[in-house]
């Protein structure tokens, strides 16, 4: 099954809050999803991940594709089963990886020809093998079969993207017509321009998918252009559908975006940075690695409550990160991951009370934007 | 404070059940003791380490006092302090790194002058600098400055080397007087030669430590000549003083280091060879790497009830090992030191129920050596 249920809406802004309904259980939206590439979201245990509240999570359907298989995942009883993780997951649908093999894919109508990044292997992937792969995994949601085009590309190769990404939208459909543990989201393309981004939400609402996502964005363009094109493009979005900003998530990103009315994020950042030795605090990114934490024996966050925050301090966690020892990637992944949810429940109680404009101001007071 | 109380020896075996008691809580023995070389026991979190029921971990002189430094470690108020963990902490001397160091390093009668292994620069150790050390680190036992010869080593070598190390442990004690909340450890040497090792006994004893290790075994020589000497020299050393065989610590040696009277072991091999791949069972130990294991979904060991055990399987943690995933040496780490500790608490139990000796041979019933 799958439902979503609109509560409220910002007067102030476009902000929502909301909530998911799957199989796995529901998730309070906005939110923040966890990424976890190769079934396992890096770093972290599963019972680390329900601790900082984790509500879903994501898989990358190329990645699992490739290793283990996702007939070896089938299996094992399905990715929940083989993860040991058993609230939701969404599946990405290999599109996005696939494209960004560059000089190893070929795109034709039936879909990708591409080699694995891995070991040169040949592979193919169409809209009904992502939909046979995704059914493999088990996910909760599932991501249409896309083409994100590169950021910049000319108008025309959007459009012909985009009218290809919605032929593929109806083909993924229908592959996935009967299933109903699993809820098939469809994607908006469309690039910068206006225009095919109107095109592509009245094509693919059409179609009548449970969710839709915002895809092509982050990739390349200024934060103004992604601002601008959330603003045009969720009006014409429906209001009750859930909207999710695929590949996008740093701290300013999840406020900015909920303010234009996405309701979900994904983003490898948070972790990336974390294992380079970078954290979140309420007074903007700090590089743990550098010398002057090095006797700073006060929290990586005084403002943090999270078990990392009131266990360890940052000159430890430098000493760790410096001497390569996994627990310092521990503790900085686990502490910014812990930021962006807390982060996500601090707006969903902001909007919930009317007060989230206020709460995007006092944020940016002490947030230092880099 | 620091005392031991025997509470039993087993009839048929010289193996004893006893309890340590220090300022950070009391040790049940015989123990098995994670090593933490740099401020953490690798890929290990503190509440994982309690939950496994480690009672007490190593942290090692050599690294603390290159990096980060214990006057660093000092100011964060200890070891304990700095890396979150309120439980005893046993340091060693420093000695046995400073010495493999072979050609950065050069033994004079007053200490040791050595080449770090990471930046080559300039050091000396000293008995004397070693007790300041480890009193900046505050951990509960201290190991005296030894010298550990190397394997194999002329009589006449070991003789010598033996006598500097009862000169320098007689400048350790005196460096120690007056500290109440650290014991100093006598450290017995002698090599294969039952005479030094005999001699070594008798005046290092006379020193009267509150406990003693054994040192120089597991340096090279044959297993047999290795409890060959723990025959001989565990008789000779006093009852009612801890035995502490350092550096030892694979399952059978366990067993056997035990069967010989020993009561505290510490080794870096359960949670090495974990990070390579290779985990401990009840039937021996498993390279999980292997493709046999690839559609594997039981558990590490069917025979463990620890938390990795329960949750996850062999084919998900070979698929995380293969792809370098953080969590699968997490997974592997936690599995492999929690046998060694549930291993210790049953060889605890049995020695209580007079059971060790069925223990020991049922144990290696099941357990297939390498």
């Amino acid at each position: 099954m799958f439902d979503f249920k609109l509560f409220k809406e910002n007067k102030r802004s476009k902000a929502r809050l909301g909530e998911i309904t799957t199989d796995h259980g529901k998730i309070q939206t906005p939110i923040f999803m966890p990424v976890g590439t190769q079934a396992t979201v890096k770093a972290m245990s599963s019972r680390e991940l329900k601790e900082i509240g984790s509500q879903i999570i994501l898989g990358n359907t190329y990645h699992l594709y490739l290793r283990p298989g996702d007939e070896l995942i089938a299996k094992a009883g399905g990715l929940h089963q083989f993860m040991n993780w058993d609230r939701p997951i969404l599946t990405d649908s290999g599109g996005f990886q696939v494209f960004s093999l560059a000089d190893l894919r070929e795109i034709e109508e039936e879909g990708v020809y591409f080699q694995s990044h891995l070991d040169g292997s040949k592979h193919f992937i169409s809209p009904e093998k992502s939909m046979q792969i995704q059914k493999n995994l088990g996910s909760d949601i599932v991501m249409a079969f896309d083409e994100c085009p590169p950021y910049p590309a000319e108008k025309e190769y959007v459009e012909n993207s985009l009218n290809r990404t919605l032929r593929w939208a109806e083909r993924c459909k229908k592959e996935m017509e009967g299933v109903e543990n699993q809820a098939l989201f469809g994607i908006i393309q469309g690039g910068v321009y206006p225009e095919l981004r109107k095109q592509s939400v009245e094509e693919t609402t059409k179609l009548d998918f449970p969710g839709y996502s915002i895809g092509g964005l982050s990739v390349g363009e200024t934060k103004d252009e992604m601002y601008k094109m959330l603003d045009h493009t969720t009006p014409l979005m429906p209001k009750d559908k859930p909207r999710y900003l695929m590949g996008v998530g740093t701290p300013e990103d999840l406020i900015e975006g909920i303010y234009h009315g996405i309701d979900m994020f994904d983003c490898v950042m948070p972790t990336r940075i974390a294992r380079h030795g970078q954290i979140f605090t309420h007074s903007g990114r700090k590089t743990i690695r550098n010398a002057t934490y090095k006797q700073d024996f006060t929290p990586l966050d005084s403002e943090c409550d999270c078990h990392v925050c009131q266990n360890y301090s940052r000159g430890y966690v430098r000493h760790l990160i410096k001497r390569n020892e996994i627990l310092g990637v521990r503790l900085t992944t686990y502490h910014n991951l812990y930021f962006m949810l807390k982060l996500s429940e601090e707006i969903r109680e902001a909007i919930r009370n009317d007060k989230f404009i206020d709460f995007r101001e006092e944020f940016y007071d002490k947030y230092e934007l880099k």
